[in-house]
């Protein structure tokens, strides 16, 4: 029986296994993690919006039904090409054909280092971990009273200004300036500075310059201040270094979230190394416009680890263009057992949705381009239209229904390892007012005065 | 003004909180976490069904109306009782009246080692961890070819008959032989072993002996072997040393979960030291029948920190107990603020609660007591009613529909870091079949052939 191993279970991969299954061929579906995430939706979770499980289902789950095809929890390490075997950090397993879909990371552009204080959002554990650093950094700013530290501890910034940074930084808005309004005492949430910075001299620098200028202006009103033109040379746990148009400069902050850069998955540099294929600067395989690695028929690469030239430019990495070349190889590969042949890929592009917080959007059909509440709705019902499981959908759709009412968050748990807490102590001149230090009301008297934070 | 400080947000301390908002008094309210759990569900986190935001409420949230209190982030180490002052990590806070609700955390025995590997389910992290245990073990099996090995990876071992025990295992019960039915193709989970040890001679040891025997009845009928007359003697992580009645013996699992033993949190010995209170064996404080610690009016133990006798027995550590305690104290210190009292604390007892995996419970209200579907939904109703928040209850009220008609639990999550998984190799003489190992279609032939793991 011809056997189809597929690395990745994320968009791509989990499309090319659903169209293998009126094959004749076994399907091996290997990820590390044992549920298919919903990326997309990842920045709700590590803003307190949604919890893993609403955007996460297991894979298990999704194939059970698919008799033909097994789902192996492991990790690839290496690629044996010329016996056709995929080597496992614990084992090794033969295919027949192979698709490699493992995706992409953050680049931190030569600087590893800055990930640990300035975490990207690729996993569960990144959404969960952003969630922690966010909401302690407002508890740990209720309880400072030295000016300087609480406006650092308020201070929060988002590299890069795609749709992943703008969602997180509107999200961060929201937050503020909504969720957290009357639950604090000593500070006022809605004083955090939240900026979003970019090299690009726009945000969103992939879509149209009128989408664009349309997203700033709805991020400026939720309260997120956009710093563009502007270069990230230092990345450290108390703040950041900055290059722009006048001169260096320093920000302050305890919470950078990283949402810049690509960098392939390592199997793309194992790839090349064992069949000679060519990578971009980014890492990604160069692919044939069948998907394969050239002279190798047998070897796929699919979706963001995939570098693919359509009229003249690499295809975006996006969850659309990684389930189309799944789909596409689950074709293929159906159709050679059989004898037949299929055209090359083409990545028919259906539209961009970005959203910035609250009711506010933006889409580029390509014939047509809208903002605002309108697009908003459209990346409503084309998230929850792409989200696996039913359930899913109900919880995602009634959770955003309870948002949008009520502005709550109910996802908003500090869970794992915290740093420790500023220290208690009486307020000396110049400190700031923190409520359970004075025995006066903390509704009464000085109490949230905004003085040292704005 | 009189300041009450409230060191720990659950259910005791949550209710004394919000007794208080019409009160002259300012409350600080101190816990380690942001949030309020609801302990009740923790097993269902712990068993795939719910995520850890349905069960959880910001702390901030609840109380975020009541301007004259503060909740702080912090943990509590000692208290100067002399001059008033609770100790913090890092600082300390007066107060005039203090409400310590920090309650309890299982005991292992004298072998505080054993909880590394039969971890307890208290927190969050808890049962994420447990979550990640169970889960792990069919990802595990499902490589493994040893049949020895495989056996012990589908044995799961549940210490402890009380509520969370019968509710852990009958929710394994549940996992294995529902939800997981068809997600494998080299084991059958239905072929895992589910054990309920307890000393006791009957599951269920504080219910009415009718009652007991129907929970043993539904335990079976979900594939759970109770295990009782049966002392544990050692843990590690191969697996568990047992002596009952026909000696010693060994039970080898890979998934031993921790549900016996009660231990009060360690502020108990803290104020047992300054205050000279008394401790009863499990290290919880002996009040008085106003909840005060004898000689210090100002010092209240609420929940199940406290020991409080009524009609010559301990009231059990339960919500109802901690939640009655609370609103009592937060009555009774706004009747002191006015000069006037309240009688002694008496708890109203409105009957008992368990449920055994899907459909089953066993109710004891006193005069009447009934087990099965009624009992069920029951159940159903009473944890909805105080699950804190509407979108919680919203949120679970579906899933568990969703549950109850698919079988299917959407919160499947490996998450954290996982231990190696087992080397893939080809099959041996006496070895388990593994799908993936074969180049034969997983549907056809020997594959799940239950051979050497029933």
């Amino acid at each position: 029986m011809h056997r189809v191993v597929i690395i990745g279970g994320g968009f791509g991969g989990l499309q090319a296994a659903k169209m293998l299954s009126r094959s004749a061929a076994q399907v091996v579906l290997i990820d590390r993690r044992n549920f298919h995430l919903f990326q997309p939706l990842l920045y709700q979770v590590a803003t307190g919006g949604l919890s893993p499980g609403d955007i996460a289902s297991p894979l298990r789950s999704i194939l059970r039904k698919q008799k033909d095809a097994a789902v192996l929890m492991g990790t690839a390490v290496d690629i044996d090409v010329d016996n056709r075997k995929v080597i496992l950090e614990n084992g090794e397993l033969e295919y027949d054909s192979l698709i490699v879909a493992t995706g992409c990371t953050h680049s931190y552009f030569g600087h590893p280092e800055w990930e640990l204080s300035a975490p990207g959002l690729k996993t569960i554990e990144d959404a969960t971990g952003i969630r922690r650093k966010i909401l302690f950094a407002f508890e740990a700013a209720e309880r400072e009273a030295n000016p300087e530290r609480r406006r650092a501890l308020l201070t929060f910034v988002v590299v890069g200004a795609g749709p992943t940074g703008v969602e997180l930084a509107g999200s961060l808005g929201s937050i503020a300036n909504d969720t957290l309004k009357d639950d604090f005492r000593s500070i006022r949430p809605q004083e955090a500075r939240i900026l979003l910075l970019d090299a690009a001299p726009r945000v969103l620098p992939t879509y149209p310059p009128e989408l664009s200028a349309r997203a700033e202006k709805s991020l400026i009103a939720l309260g997120v201040r956009p710093i563009l033109n502007c270069t990230v040379v230092g990345v450290d746990d108390e703040g950041l270094d900055i290059e722009n148009g006048s001169g260096p400069g320093r920000i302050a902050s305890h919470t950078v979230l990283w949402a810049a850069g690509v960098a392939a998955s390592e199997l793309g540099g194992v790839l090349s190394k064992r069949t000679g294929a060519l990578l971009d600067k980014a890492g990604r395989v160069i692919v044939e416009s069948d998907l394969t690695i050239p002279g190798w028929p047998e070897i796929f690469v699919i979706g963001d680890l995939a570098h693919f030239e359509q009229d003249g430019k690499p295809l975006p990495g996006v969850a659309p263009v990684a389930m189309q070349q799944g789909r596409y190889v689950g074709k293929l590969i159906t159709a050679r057992l059989k004898g037949t042949r299929v055209p090359s890929f083409r990545y028919l592009n259906k539209g961009n949705l970005a959203t910035i917080g609250r009711a506010s959007a933006v889409a580029d059909f390509g014939f047509v381009r809208f903002g605002g509440h309108f697009a908003w709705i459209t990346w409503l019902l084309v998230h929850l239209m792409y989200l696996v499981g039913f359930q899913n959908r109900l919880v995602v759709f009634l959770k955003w229904a309870y948002e949008y009412l009520t502005f709550n968050r109910g996802a908003r748990l500090i869970t794992g390892e915290n740093p420790p807490l500023p220290r208690i102590v009486p307020p000396g001149p110049g400190s700031c007012e923190v409520a359970y230090i004075s025995r006066r009301s903390p509704a009464s008297g000085e109490t949230g005065k905004p003085a040292a934070v704005s």
